[in-house]
């Protein structure tokens, strides 16, 4: 049987004082839940609370964004973190984009590591381990929203955290279900058809085709969109659309996992 | 009759990644009610999780200690803030200092400006309106403990949230009883017994003798000490065996406003 | 006799990171002197290299931009620093920027302050004698691009430095040779070709009309133009057209000062 | 024939605003080069600038020492940077230091990496080679100080820039003539009188015992030095004793390379 709900979820909230980043307002109305970044790869407060204002006014459900603290390399260059560095950052990070959730009136449903933090917690089980207990120990209702198939989700479930597994429409996967690098040909699904077809059959089939071209199972509880151009945008739309169309109902974590 | 109760802060955990300062360990077991940096003028995650562990340890409660985003400057640099950079700028760093004391068990009690933000605030209504206002939109029941006699005292009060009012022991008052500049001489009692008994006396008769000579009134529901060094540490011990000696029990604010 | 030369200057380099602001390369061909910003108020090492690059490659005369260390707040924040803070964090920034220079065998022709330490400097002579000094300590041979009639300008000329005086196209001024404030109806000249009069009058005539009416001296060494969208850019293309027919020369301020 | 001449260099300058680290004035007297840090894991203006004067009136030798922009883990951490910005970020530092050394009347002698940054450089060639690009880009007479035996030393060599060899008195060596890892037992040698026997032996006879017992050659000259604590400041001493007891002068890297 086909699955019949699906999250669509959006890193924001990365302007920074006077620069600005991101289409925000224009993407904020087709997804279901907002990663929000939190101060230290990107956002500062004034940010956060206008976007956890905007996501509230959409129906979106707010999650936190945690980043390594490097605002110059806007969180996407590997550090080494010890252990506690790793899961205090992430608590730290979370309480801040607390306060703005909680006098708006809303919960924090998730947290979603951003750029070199996910990619190494995704593959690093200590740094995992130390993330998801900085998670738990702020909050142990929060959902983890992570790459699918992921060393973090794996860790997440076993430490008793809810998850959620996210896909990503434009990106080519190896045949082991893990992301075909950046640095390689191929790895980005340039046509739009092509992403939209991808994102509706990993949603309903729970499959996609490996850039080796074996069929896999994936599992897609949230597919992860863009909203830095115009480009990213009308991705977004054909995919809601396209999931629309099927019957798929998208509707934010809290309400799938 | 005398006053029998008072509480006792510091401003703790400003120790900054491989930067240590303050003795914080040393002064917590004299002290009832802690404010913890939150990480713009000093502190890091880490610093905070740690001091509001042994805040906790020692039976004192936790309080917030926003300051600017002045690292370099300690957070004693006069700054123009806009009120929405101000209000959402305590947001923030109250927001942090929550996932520590969320996850160790413990509730803010209080939050205490820091440097330049805490003198700026004292004079000035419509930043004080900015940063209560924040303080407010996190939880109304946090309780602000500020200048005695300041226009923060009064800009909380009539905003509805709970204070405590704070004095010096080793600072000289005005006749207005405001501060003394500490670039004005006489400006710092060195005398320790002379200090001590200005804090006794503030305590059990709310009257201090001002730099003019005038008796005057003031109202301490806490006396503000430090921890930098040995010096400091003594005058705390003193102070607090004073004060136990005139039978004052000292206690965190959460018992006395 | 009319003036026959005057200088182009437009603040470029801002971006940091993953944050991009301005029309640096549509700017730049236009101008004759570039204010790159020196990594605290904005730009980073990379765009600091690329701006370098790019002024050279244009012919453009390139110059220091410090600002107060704000980037949150891009250096529009009063700050009050203490006199040798000032002088070493302009130091510092001059001294950051000439390695670039250097490097692609450049010299800098000129510091500019940036921002709220650009108006705080323009108004208060301690301030003025503070940054001065600084940049004396590092090249005595700078020239300083102020404020037309400012205390900076008054300043720098007093300890012997060069100096540059500028004007703005589309500000309106006071009766005293000062800017009206933002915040003040009439500040900005939103009129493109009352603009254009505007800074073709001041440097070929020496006088521009102030905001109460009266006709005032002023000296156009340098026009500040701005490089932030569209407007901006066609207003400086309009400038320098004007300027040309006129037989005025743009050329840079080592030419003029 | 014994080497007759050495070098001792220190890591100083790197207190940050209110934060004091290291006995800067205490250890520079027995020292010939200073590494001066930059700004970015350590060192604000103020500091940079006192200590070149204060290396300057001890006849020490100044040399720039840079790390990666990680103030709150005092560039301890390896961060993942692409060559364009460790090339970038080394001559942004470089030119900030230039600032307060030409200031000062003092030309800058070498560079010496700090923390991560020059474990990472002594072991990857790509990183090394971007760095001594920045270096050779700013200024190709500076002297690059590094670890004896890597491979930012080979870099540097193969590039054309001048070189200096680094020992450490207080550190194991494996065969290969890299250091023990600190996580590792018996990294550090505890034992004063064993430390100084090490060094004087590594200057005199250009040998060393590795942890694994063979005697194996190293090239020292420069031995790094520590003025962290009264220890260290004590093994300075008895090592320039030592040395200087043995007839070895004690000298800065530009009479030596």
């Amino acid at each position: 049987m086909e699955q019949r709900r699906v999250d669509l979820n959006c890193d924001l909230g990365e302007s920074f004082g006077a620069y600005t980043i991101g289409l925000d307002s224009q993407v904020m109305p087709h997804i279901t839940s907002a990663n929000i970044a939190c101060g230290w790869h990107g956002g500062d407060p004034l940010v956060m609370e206008r976007t956890v204002r905007l996501a509230k006014e959409s129906g979106v459900a707010v999650g936190a964004h945690p980043g390594y603290p490097d605002l110059m390399g806007f969180g996407r260059r590997s550090m080494s973190l010890t252990p506690d560095e790793a899961r205090t950052y992430v608590k730290y990070q979370v309480g801040a984009l607390w306060a703005f959730a909680r006098s708006a009136g809303v919960s924090i449903q998730h947290v979603k590591l951003h750029g070199a933090l996910y990619n190494q917690a995704a593959a690093d089980p200590a740094l995992a381990r130390s993330v998801c207990r900085g998670i738990q120990e702020v909050d142990s209702s929060l959902i983890v929203l992570t790459l699918a198939g992921s060393c973090m989700l794996k860790t997440a479930r076993e430490m008793g955290l809810r998850t959620a597994s996210e896909v990503f429409a434009d990106r080519a996967y190896q045949a082991d279900g893990s992301l075909v690098s950046r640095r390689l040909e191929g790895a980005v699904i340039q046509d739009e058809e092509a992403a939209v077809q991808r994102a509706v059959r990993m949603v309903t089939e729970g499959r996609v085709t490996a850039i080796t071209g074996e069929d896999i199972s994936i599992c897609a509880d949230s597919i992860c969109v863009h909203g830095d151009n115009a480009k990213a945008l009308a991705l977004v739309r054909a995919i809601r659309a396209a999931l629309e169309e099927r019957q798929v109902e998208v509707t934010c974590l809290e309400e799938l996992v």
